[in-house]
């Protein structure tokens, strides 16, 4: 199971993306919310706990001085992706992808791109396909289905000269 | 088994430590040069096969420019987790950090801190024990002894007033 | 001929001001869809066929951790225009850029400014100008009419002290 | 009484110097070790009981995605002054500035320029002479002697036209 | 006291955040307009006589080469917190930061987040309580306010697969 | 007499500001479009001649990859401002500022603020002001003026605890 | 043939990697000093008169405010490639990158990365190639060394656990 | 007269090459220490009365928060040129570039390179020679002088294919 998690509802519209590609994939998962300045105890008792209670994967989503993901993912021992959230007030993003990204030796955060929660998704994914060759075979189908997305917008806008766009 | 690749063997220093702290975790994997731009076929080759051959993860560095994670991550259906490497006439780290990070939806790269070689080892093996109750084990243990490593140094620090430092 | 290509439709509204210019200099283009990411067997073939197919210069936009322009370089013997595109959860178009920008040597790509595919479109018209003197003549002709375009706003916008703007 | 921490005994170089300062104004202070990502018990516990057991003001020093200062701030009631330290693999301090600086609504870190350890002493005394006539007395001694040492060097650098530098 | 400054009305929007909270907080307080670039004596007189009229900190608000914070600091012996303001043709906030945090030697600016108002609010009253066990106790029931703001919305924002988002 | 240019009629919302303060400060000017990018010659006439023709003092405002400023500072003998200013397709600014700014040994440009027409018509009156002592009266009345709309505003601002705002 | 061309002998041991690759291709060049800033007329004659000499691409490289470039294809018809060069007091190399590539519509540079005048070299040598097939086969050559090179170092690299590194 | 200060004997180095342009070019100067953060009165004394002393530009350097150019200019009606210099725990140079560059509405700063204090110098004498023939007529001597040392260099650097370098 993946343990979805972020530090304010503001963080919803952005995190329920993570929540709607697992739901697409089948993949079990739990969200709520945890804030590592606002609720420091229950961090904590979150993170302690996540393992022994049946998740496997935590994504964690955090804008500004985003200490969630690697603050959770210094007490779990599970695999940590950390969502970074362009929030208003934010430095167009910098300050949380830095403060996500760069945690020193010892404690990595899985980090995907800004307000990239749907990747977050489908990371835990692959993470639970690593050794589950059912899941692995989803993101097989789910990678051809990409591309049959594309392959079909190729027919609608080749364009070619001297016959130029309406 | 976890694979090792990077573009150039100029970036073996800094990936070199993945290797070691998978030693040091008792968790197999293979290193080798795969190059985005001076290899395409041999990457394209080496993605598509990877979750055939036994790999379960795959850790990809590279600087600069760094395409390789995001390609590998494009054709494999493993997670990919990628470090960005501070080359010269690398900005800063900013080109690799960005070019691996960045990713569009649909293909997530598990983004670590720029050289963090050895987090991408570390996160490796907590991808192999989110589902491996033996492995997850090693990582608490881990952690712990990460924990033992800075309690040790306490001591030695602890400065206290009017008593200054030599 | 000059091929363009772009990771996906969003990118149209950008893209198309290359193929527009081309048209406008009477340059024949052909314009689709090859995706680094979603795509990678397709933008494999297409790299690799291009120049047999008579293609001359290819110009590939892409936004974010932009790998396509890069991707094609390093396959194909053409030379490259890459265009960085500022798409929604970009990082203000730097991710763009340096993804485009920053090459390893070996395998360069002719970068333009954020969006600025009508410049692309211009280069590959200089490109093909460097040894068709025809065509160098057209780029000679643009340079012009974008000076009278200059010269004709001179007229209108002329104010001098002591009469301001109305 | 001050409480300095750090991440680990790599920061006591820079964190030595707000001891070194505090000394010079003959406030007291415990100077320790205390990593929110390596001992996050330990930090929970300190941050938990510091302003019970005689601790004023808190000086905490950290690089990388520095979490240190931010997550005692959430914990204590009591100011926190957070250092961002530069540290090697660190991106030119951006990653510790934005790291420390940008904490959400409700709990403030109180930010000094990189490195400034010096200045996060300098800061604890003057907050701690907002209410305390007697050491508001010393920041307004301190304050003339930086006047003072300055005078010093006006008259040695002193330079005229037409006479140069030898 | 706390003596809240800002260079323009045009910064009220986001300084009387700061009033508000310590409204919130029974902190008694003064605000007022004090340019450092347009009225520099009257920036130098409040400065000069701040600790005098009885203010014990002073929270400061600038935009752009925001000089105010840094300039009162030199000359007053009161903490200063300074709050970068994003205004227009600022920098992304860039300039605001930088120009109030990276102060010299001996010249400490307590610096809050982008347009961070409230949390300088917030840190003048720890700062008071860092040695007024009754404020500190206000602090202490603030943060356990915000606790249960968050709480509160725990129970309203739970999600679990597979059960989705209406 | 101050030359105000700038490179297309796109800039002369921005632009006309410079024109506007020397009209209010009764300082005679000309304005008019001069491109070193689209009519290199005309650019290399005008720095050649201005100094000639009975200008003192050129404002030069450009944005993106800003040459005009500092093409003409390396042509004329006179001081030349440059204004940065952030257009579409601008990164924030930056490319403006730095294109700019960063002027070799030899050639200096003087850089105003981002869109800082403004200042830059205020810098070239104080600018004729060094050495005009009826023009520098000028400046020191105008300075006393924002002193006082920055007083009058300071009546209507003010509150004080436990008075709030409306 | 190739025009190289810098604004001064301090970035020759950049630029002379540019002429290096092109003697490696047997493509003829030209190698000399022109300075945008300190030598205009000599550059715009430079650029007015090329594309009559026989030059069909030109390379131009420059640090800080790196005018060179852009300036010269605003007068040439001729393709440009701008090497951004990251000179001492340049701002890590932004400077240059950005006054290069952010060039406004109508006058393209091709830029490569920073200091990469190899890649420009490359470039130059696609650009002929793109309607000479001879050159064109030579670049196919020129990767398929490249790649052979990286093979070579695949032997010696590849490590595989549990024998680790000597 | 040109009057140069700066804030700390630390920028001498830097700063005394405006002082050497300016002997060169026969232009009087004085140069002294002034610290906005450390002597704020003698700074408000030396902006107050520097037009009425007979100084009739302002050179200021400063580094991280540099303040001294910005105050001195809300003080005098003379024009300042700001030189931003790359101090020790500066952050690149950013920060002292956009604390001078980025001053409000009224109160400009002529912003020259970072560590460019030799371009302050003559921005110094070609603000003189705005209005003073003689001076001007050295700039043009001085600017003949720049093209005359390229042009110098042009005949040893000229390489041409096939004659590479030694």
């Amino acid at each position: 199971m993946v343990g979805i998690i972020m530090g304010s509802d503001s963080d919803l519209p952005i995190m329920k993306q993570a929540a709607e590609v697992l739901t697409e994939l089948n993949i079990p998962f739990e969200l709520t919310i945890v804030s590592a300045h606002r609720t420091p105890e229950r961090m904590f008792d979150y993170a302690k706990t996540a393992h022994k209670r049946g998740i496997n994967v935590i994504i964690a989503g955090a804008g500004g001085a985003a200490h969630l993901p690697g603050m959770v993912a210094s007490i779990t021992p599970l695999p940590v992706i950390g969502v970074p959230i362009k929030s208003s007030n934010s430095i167009d993003g910098w300050d949380s992808i830095l403060s996500i990204l760069q945690m020193p030796n010892g404690i990595p955060v899985a980090t995907v791109a800004v307000n990239a929660a749907k990747n977050a998704g489908i990371l835990a994914a692959r993470t639970l396909g690593a050794t589950n060759p059912e899941i692995q075979q989803r993101m097989i189908q789910y990678q051809q289905d990409l591309q049959k997305a594309v392959e079909a917008k190729i027919e609608i806008v080749k364009v070619e000269y001297p016959n130029g766009f309406d």
